[in-house]
């Protein structure tokens, strides 16, 4: 129960099933005096807005962010920002079949066994709607980042087999091509694959990464809110999210130690490093060097291809899933995990900020 | 600040460094009535100790266990379980150069930077031993997990590049050999690989899987607790670990969506799956199917071979650490990744128990 | 920071400014399968809405409420439940030497100082508007609590120095007087005395009492959030709430052990308490008996009468605050400090469901 | 479930029963850097400690001491701070009818209820023993509010009907006299009382006032986490306490708000108030005056009077409790409450260090 906050000083909790009234969150515990517009937020809402290309749903949703708290004269005031998204299309329909059954992939049944009950108009908070309230915070989370210099960025660095190498990578060319990809190359060819799974009745999944400059070093609280771990909850807990890595993360495990510690040397009078397998975490703390995470998601369970399952009567049945659903959620999920990203920074970063009582004297002594 | 606790219903807060006078954890929360003894902690504090094999430390620390609160008549009282590990090993020695290096790898140049200071005699909540209090609360959690028909169980699935294959799995094996492979044959090769690094005075990583059966369908509460968020922040929080995954994982990232898909079919009157590429989660909560989560752990970084790094001065130096250190972590983690995976559970299994009224009035009605 | 929420499984979180777009609250760990409607938060929101009688504040806020999610087809669905309630009046206008004045009993000075930033317009997060947000979750907590048999009631116990004795507390008076005293009598002398105050320019404060029946005993978890503790937290965050007690309260410092302690005895086969001084709890958890918890409120801080003061720019200045306030805000929240209690009840309910290894076999076995 | 924990930054877990192995405490987020020795944590154990005058009870425990982890050469680490107090007279004995009754104002019936079993040997969780983790979390907060000009004071404000009126108070009378009353008139009256009371096998309860001066204005967490109200919280929280009130609290319910309001003055450049009925506290925010909160202990219920209760075979019987008891519990609750109050402000404290984007610049930028 009451799953649905993520945080402990920059704390965010969202709420909202794609076929209600609307969807939306509440950040509570966002430093006051930070710039904060309602466009800072549509701009991050609008990344995720399907409809964009022709790899999405043909959906139309608007996504209309209104702050409905928390922001006066233009700027945070410490209180809880609360950020409501309407639903447009919320016009009741037949739901046939789909409506009873249990959908491969969907979370209709754990959903049926846990609540007794299911929402079968959609997803419920299984709809990728869900990810709005994420998006919103993020681009809050994003605008203190940035106060402090910290960048984050996140772009698609594969599509099904379909891989951005490390060498090709350019990070020019994300808002270049529809599937967010640091290569255009490499986006023709993912989009020439989705378009065949299209024809198919199919989907596939990719992979997304997310970088992160300027972090002070020391981010994460040990043990088990380290920034390693916090992210991996976050990123995680994203609807289609199977696998998270930092750094070289699962490569890393059938490399030697010699290979795999990042030497520190001095550059400048500051501590650096030459290399970044760790990807900027040593302890689950961040240290100094680029941010560096990784996340496997699987391919859109939505497919119209027939499918075999059961039904709440527990009858063996084929479906076929009809309607307006992505090819491949992976371009759309880039700037909810980019969000992500920054909301874990975000409190680290006010958790951080205590850690020593010098800290604590520069404030109030 | 305050990293230190997990869970929110059975919720463990662990303490201690390598070097103080002990480590332990409280664990709160765990319900009254559940059997448990010291050698029920022991037995799985055993698991990890070092000097069991010549792949691990020579370290001999008999780490035992003493339950000082929360257990009454062999029975836990709902109240907090206290238990304690006393650090045998505490004599002081001279640590020169490492004591005022950052050794690469390591958490000691973040743990300076956050705190404005650090341990200096070992890894402070970054050695190794912080994985004592997670044990023995695993330990804890096995015990309410086996009262309700769950089974956990660990391996390791690979060392460096020897890889125990699905096909190849015998879980019988697992407590056949040292590495605690479920592959005697495979084990046999990693443990002359290793054997092979020791002697160049490196070290190597791996992965453990974690299999669970038994669970109820439901666990977990979306969305940002949901069941694999949640073991992603777990056990990505252990020391080594640089990636988690779920089921397929990151494999599933580059297959389409007919296959990824787990088809719903009906036998003996209940819902089953015909595959199980999601393992054992649906929109993050339990899908009754087996849960199988994945671990990648880099490579112990305390090596012999000399190294590039820097000291608290500034300087570049050469650095060469010696010392009781395993040449690869991953089968002492395999019990500290079971114990995340167990609590874990544990944690879902009591929030789940309410979420709806029916279940509600069984208990007060 | 990120101090709006309240409970660890019923877990509100309430947001938004008197003079914002609106405010609201998210309810978030409700279990499913409760029936709610709008209507059942309308009348809980229409007991604290002002302008019902000539002792409350002429505005005539209608505070419409609307659930944005977490009911489907009439009951709760275990998601959050979403609730915004419209501000009407937000037409900006002239504040003048208000908004650069610390009102003396207001949170102006350390809003400012805590903020470096105040919102002028109105208390902010101050203001008896935020009670908006824990009126409607005690709305849906009382649901709760009504399908397990329980009863939450709060009533004026006190206005000033009229003082309804328990000798005279008859509950059926309470909706019969528009100061909700249980006593008409008691009601009519206290009227009088506000209607004086008003003439004077002046204020005054007063005490609620919150009585509930039909609890389980063992609610409540040692040993800090124990029933009284929490109960104590969440009136004591009341606005204008200067002191908590339950049962026999501060008069109990003064008794004797054999006076002050309730015995047991009996009654068809039930355990029952011959007195209940204690007020319903014992060690921290409900004992069976009557919940009673008490509240003592400071008389409004805004009152017409000039007041000496200081303004941002550090001047010693005279002020007189015009506008519509109450004169005494007791009435008025009685139904908060009844939704306090509703919803502090409901999270500990769901907590204590999982105490026993019992219970959770009642679940899953 | 583990509602053993209190406070977000600075968060404190206590552990342990009166007859076990030993109590103790975790204090997890106390910030790197502050001088800490086992002496500066005895010194407050001692003066909670039995056996100190004739109105405590005999038993003669020395509570010592021993910090295991989050102290190294003298300071504060930044990690987990591990206490541990042995229990000294564990010997088993013959509890007799006591082990099978329910004590009239003892927490036996909940307890039984809740985990379906109770700890007969003494109060479990329950007993007074349980506030040695509570003190010497204090004694470590202490330190840290010592670091930035806070200091915390509690002592005896009342016992039985004897009341230090504030004319009256002289703080350094205090430790002049067993009952830790600011009156060593007083406590000559009230000693006599409880000599009294203690020849009838009665007891006594009484009220103990906090203050603390040099708090920073703002501190405190809108809306639930605000000063006043988590200082309910953790006072309400300590065993006997049936009321906390701030300011003039109940009082100030039958005053008018031209008195109650605060005037705001200038004093050397300083915003100040004339008076200070609000108890340092506005909109449950501290406001630059001293805090000042004040706690109603119920009489100890262990008495060697006869009384009426049940047992747990459901009969009617009188019980006499003998034992070493404390007629009045009060002076030893003195430290407790000043502890209590320490770890709520210094958990505020750190909160609220974040509480705008300038400060955060300052630790950062």
């Amino acid at each position: 129960m009451s799953g649905s906050s993520f945080g402990k000083l920059f704390r965010i909790t969202t709420w909202g099933e794609s076929h209600g009234p609307g969807v939306g969150v509440v950040i509570d515990g966002c430093p006051a005096g930070i710039s904060l517009s309602t466009e800072d937020i549509q701009k991050f809402l609008d990344r995720r807005r399907p409809g964009q290309s022709k790899y999405t749903t043909k959906r139309n949703e608007s996504d209309c962010a209104e702050i409905l708290s928390g922001v006066f004269e233009g700027k945070t005031t410490g209180t809880p920002i609360s950020i409501l998204v309407r639903n447009q299309d919320q016009r009741s329909k037949d739901y046939g079949d789909i409506a009873v059954s249990y959908r491969p992939g969907h979370a209709d049944f754990p959903f049926k066994e846990k609540y007794g009950f299911r929402d079968y108009r959609g997803g419920g908070r299984s709809s990728g709607r869900e990810t709005i309230g994420r998006t919103a915070a993020g681009a809050v989370a994003v605008r203190l980042l940035n106060e402090l210099g910290i960048n984050v960025c996140a772009y698609t660095k594969a599509i099904g087999p379909f891989v951005v190498e490390d060498d090709d990578l350019m990070l020019s060319e994300i808002t270049e091509n529809s599937l967010y990809m640091p290569s255009n190359a490499v986006a023709q060819k993912a989009g020439e694959y989705v378009a065949s799974l299209m024809a198919e009745k199919d989907s596939c999944g990719g992979i997304v990464e997310c970088i992160a400059d300027g972090i002070p070093v020391g981010l994460g609280e040990p043990v088990f809110d380290k920034l390693d771990a916090l992210l991996a909850q976050g990123i995680m807990s994203i609807g289609a999210v199977k696998g998270v890595e930092i750094g070289d993360g699962f490569a890393a495990s059938s490399t030697v130690g010699s290979y795999n510690n990042d030497p520190f040397y001095m550059r400048d009078g500051n501590v650096c490093k030459k290399t970044n397998h760790s990807g900027g975490t040593l302890g689950g703390m961040s240290d100094g060097s680029r941010l560096l995470v990784r996340a496997a998601l699987k391919p859109t369970p939505s497919i119209s291809k027939t499918q075999h399952t059961v039904n709440e009567s527990g009858e063996d049945i084929d479906i076929s899933i009809h309607g307006r659903h992505d090819p491949v959620i992976v371009p759309r999920a880039v700037v909810v995990i980019e969000s992500m990203t920054a909301v874990t920074i975000a409190d680290l970063l006010l958790q951080n900020a205590v850690s020593k009582l010098n800290n604590i004297k520069k404030i109030y002594c």
